[in-house]
């Protein structure tokens, strides 16, 4: 059975737009994979009438469950508890234990840290946030505000509804809790059980695959039974496939279909990222940046991931042509001649970075990021990358990217991760 | 009067969480700032149904305007303009005019590009897209897709909707011509105008501001009709007030009282972010960074803006100490000695940036980012910061951030811009 539900995030800050919501995102990511479908995502302020509102209308919806984020904290304009058990008739009732054990993750916190808090106060911010309606289920701390999981009601009128707290390490931490819990565990009982695969392409185009569905419809049985949407980001297309294990021989047959014809563009189907493949590749070596337009970003990325610091040596951001120079040891006439936005240039930066840092893979990138500084020979746009490797020809690539500056950084730093994968491969 | 005013976001891979939306919380934050008061935010996959149950939604909460962003493509999944023209009973009319624009940007594209399409289904696909709603008023693209602005209907229950496409870069494009055309205009003309100030705060906890706020209430005479709002993101507390002309005294006096409480603390009034005073203060200067916990992440947001490369000179990522010592000239002895995260390593790392790239500012970071790594001494989130100057003594700082990895050095950068901006103050 399909079973639907509706997120409700909650937070001024987010309904404004000065806050970027995370918890919408992952929540609909995680009951994807589960099987269920995300019918609705709504942003709502802390206002009760507008979440009221809200959860009404994902009711009227017939979702079956209802997952919000935020409003969970001791001060008064968090409201999603009082306002939800308001709607479902369900009075508030102090849980005593719960109460103490969130004092006691509060005082723990006081412990540490130099401010008295006001003690009254205080009190009275634990005493709100251990209420629970009436024959809901608390979801038990990971920071100071418990969830509360509440069951649909007996007329089915209202969906079951979860809801979370707002700061996305302490909803992620809950999460396995929460679908435990009695009202959410009787509602994902009724799901067709789903698998949810992502194949990835670099430089694969929409067009194109759009091709190629439209041959997989017409000689794959079952294709019908796939719900497939793509998406391209940040020079990478997307593939997700939802489908039950009743079509797993047509997404079989689908996989194949693109491995066949788009296999030199697909760098993923097992749901790795390109980041994991590169972190993987780099098992055993050691690497260095040497960044011009990137400024720092490859480094940042390839730094992202814990445990970095076994490959990673470090990096040379040469953004004045002084700097590739002395750090890189780049000769000012090899510049001269070609310009700071060449191969040569990129190649000597690259293979700078080797020397320099003693590493034995390197990557590097000049380019024109914009807005000004294009020319009609190397316009804003124009990237050149350097990939030297020890006791191999270094290769430079030069790409045009599109797009303002921030494209064409995120753009480059994303090539770059590929060249990278790749050159670790055929090692 | 208040305006009031719901945004739906469409898409099934920003629905899915695959893809963050850009657009609601800046058609958010645009309509804020006109004195708009945005209610709900809502997100809908690429289904019709789920559309126009979201559109009635927002009708039946009374706000004068829609926006939606998205669906408005050449292909059939593309569903906006003929789901919203059926909620309102108008009828689609071919605009021949607007369909031979759209012929000419997309014969335009097609001469840059080496992939032929065929000419039919793209034909097809120019003519979906030049269907206007009877009666509504075209908004011109800025790619292929036109916007559409359709008036409230003349009972008032449908409110006027303004529709605009999905890419960010040309919804941002086509936003001026949308507020002026007559549906949008009349919704406007209607609205209070507002005033919307913003403060940010550095090290400035949310509850002394919440004190100062309780105080304010007290004294301030005119309190109440200021609109704040709080809001705590990357170690910054951000104070967003709005406000209508005849509450300008009471704003007044609401900055001075925070002024003189929390000055010290306060770095911005006028709008302006870290990186807005850091750009600013740093003309006429040359930096550099020499970064090992941050792996790149200060010279990348150093650089992110346009213009940066008249100021940053480079950067040094010394994440192995093997690169502290190559490239940055501190004594493997004093690593041995003090260990890499600790404040005399940070002093010598930026002096070493300093000399090796001949600037006059350098900042350096040198910390346990985690998961692994810490000690009891040196637990993770311990960041050692160095600021070199010329002709100054070098300035160290350690400070213990919270959370997970990314947070600790995401929290560093911001900590690093705040430290180049006071050392560029008193210069």
């Amino acid at each position: 059975m399909t079973v639907r539900a509706g997120v409700v995030v909650t937070g001024t800050e987010v309904l404004a737009g000065r806050v970027t919501d995370r918890n919408g995102p992952w929540v609909a990511q995680r009951l994807l994979e589960m099987g269920v479908d995300v019918a609705h995502i709504t942003v709502c302020g802390d206002r009760p009438d507008d979440l009221s509102a809200q959860v009404r209308f994902l009711a009227d919806q017939r979702v079956d469950l209802i997952v919000t984020t935020g409003g969970l904290g001791p001060t008064a304009d968090d409201l999603t508890v009082p306002t939800v058990a308001a709607l479902y008739g369900r009075e508030l009732i102090l849980d005593a234990e719960l109460e103490d054990r969130i004092h006691a993750i509060v005082q723990r916190w006081r412990s540490r840290m130099s401010s008295a808090a006001d003690s009254e106060p205080l009190r009275a911010g634990i005493r709100k946030q251990a209420m629970v309606p009436q024959g809901a289920q608390s979801i038990s701390p990971t920071g100071t505000a418990p969830g509360v999981a509440i069951p649909a009601d007996d007329s089915r009128s209202l969906p079951a509804v979860l809801i979370l707290p707002g700061p996305p390490r302490e909803l992620q931490a809950m999460w396995p809790e929460a679908l435990d819990s009695a009202p959410v565990a009787e509602v994902l009982a009724r799901r067709t059980q789903m698998r949810q695969d992502t194949i990835r392409g670099y430089r694969l185009s929409e067009a194109d695959l759009a091709a190629t569905l439209r041959t997989a419809e017409r000689e794959i049985t079952g294709f019908g039974e796939l719900e497939i949407t793509t998406c391209l980001s940040r020079g990478e297309l997307e593939m997700v496939t939802r489908y039950a294990e009743s079509a797993r021989t047509a997404y079989t047959e689908l996989e194949n279909l693109i491995d066949k014809i788009h296999g030199a563009q697909v760098f993923s189907t097992d749901g790795s990222t390109i980041d994991d493949i590169v972190a993987n590749r780099l098992s055993g070596h050691r690497i260095a940046t040497a960044e011009s337009c990137t400024g720092g970003m490859i480094a940042a990325r390839l730094t992202d991931r814990a445990g970095s610091s076994a490959y990673v040596i470090g990096a040379v951001v040469s953004y004045a042509n002084e700097a590739k120079t002395g750090l890189l040891d780049v000769p000012a006439e090899v510049i001269d001649r070609h310009g700071a936005v060449s191969e040569p240039v990129a190649a000597l930066m690259a293979e700078g970075a080797l020397k320099r840092l003693s590493v034995d893979i390197a990557v590097s990138t000049s380019g024109v990021a914009g807005p000004g500084g294009g020319t009609d020979a190397k316009p804003v746009g124009t990237v050149c990358f350097g990939i030297a490797v020890t006791g191999r020809p270094t290769v430079t690539h030069t790409l045009h990217l599109p797009g303002d500056r921030a494209s064409v950084r995120a753009l480059s730093t994303t090539a770059a991760m590929h060249m990278l994968a790749d050159a670790l491969k055929t090692r």
